[in-house]
């Protein structure tokens, strides 16, 4: 049966990096809100999140239902996958340690977020805007180079070589560090000047994502819906300044 | 082999979270910087996460030692504990939905630091009074009602009945609710009055948390750091408000 994922429909979010996943592993999946007919489109998740009979009910998108199971959160359901994607090491232990990754990049994509939205998730941009330039400066100036630099670290240290964030295979958490630059580079141009040679090996990931081919196929086609300032990564020249 | 768990000194923090389930459980572990002599202290820490030799090298604190493994970020600490600790469902497909309510109250308290720092946590609280009292308005507002509303609903809606959070046993979830409530009421103690009305599930999963032997003890002993203004839960008036 397919993997059915459900998310906000007309943004990358958080959706994003579970579609990374199974675009990789070339996943049959149901992008459910997508999609139109009996439960398809946003109805059908807002009646999943809104059920009074459901005994597991997820507090927010993204969910991935697999059967009768509903796994909410990215992380939760990158670990869930990573193994039948064949995008997690078969050590059991390690899985662990790849989630821990994978939990810090959702610590940094939670800060993305802030960036514009620094007060109140419920008011508009325009209504925190100065707030909003405060917090784009310190995470300019301390919190990315504290995550990338942190990355670039873990990739440098890796025993089996700097090509992978974990081990010596491509795992679901270098498909994330991908979606991270690249959101970087379209939320943050100025800041992002010239990453490439203060992050060589992530940025070599990044490459390396990007070029192979089930990667390159999906970023071409149209299930890859462009980045906008509706998702977590938005482009306010306001907010952006040279690092 | 006592657990290892590396923590910041002198607070409760993210890894009160993994303290409660280890004291439930009764297990034998070492909060290595509440310790002195070798290999603990906070230098035995920082040099773990300093380490140029480590191969899987955490980002923050709390970690999690279990043997050579080092297992980083409060929900996934949990998540390879809770079998080890009885803390969890046998079946597995439940232990992510167990893991997925986790990640929502590592949410919950990413927004409950974010009340006292909304712009930087490189900054004082006193460089961002008026943009966290701007923040902790909304939290109290929309925020609390929303997550605390979400786990009533999910007490309500357990098959198994109102009790737990999952199922009919006790999980680490339901430590980590009890300890929210806690923090919340410490913290906003004016927006928190009459709580137990409004969240009357939440209130006796609460209670009967804290009445538990091992749990009751540990709360009466000095294991038990106290609340203070260092923490993820700070009490500044000024930020409290009735809701």
């Amino acid at each position: 049966m397919a993997f059915e994922l459900y998310y906000w429909n007309g943004i990358q979010g958080r959706g994003e990096f579970v579609r990374l996943a199974l675009e990789e592993a070339g996943a049959v999946y149901i992008d459910v809100t997508r999609e139109s007919g009996p439960g398809r489109g946003t109805g059908a998740m807002m009646r999943l999140m809104r059920s009074s009979s459901e005994s597991h009910i997820p507090f927010a998108p993204p969910l991935l239902k697999d059967g009768e199971l509903i796994i909410s959160h990215v992380a939760n359901i990158l670990f869930y996958l990573g193994p039948k994607l064949n995008l997690a090491p078969k050590d059991e232990g390690l899985r662990y340690v790849l989630n821990g990754l994978q939990l810090t990049i959702t610590d940094f994509v939670a800060e993305v977020h802030d960036t514009h939205h620094p007060i109140a998730t419920s008011l508009y941009y325009e209504d925190q805007k100065e707030e909003a330039k405060a917090r784009s400066a310190e995470f300019i100036r301390e919190r990315v180079p504290k995550f990338l630099g942190y990355f670039e670290r873990v990739l440098q240290q890796n025993p089996k070589g700097a090509k992978h964030i974990l081990g010596d295979a491509l795992t679901y958490a270098d498909l994330s560090l991908f979606q991270i630059i690249e959101g970087l580079n379209y939320a943050f141009p100025k800041a992002m000047d010239g990453y490439e040679e203060k992050y060589p090996a992530l940025s070599a990931l990044h490459d390396a994502v990007a070029a192979r081919p089930n990667i390159a196929g999906y970023l071409k086609s149209e299930r890859r819906i462009p980045f906008n300032e509706d998702g977590i990564f938005r482009y306010y020249p306001e907010l952006d300044r040279a690092a």
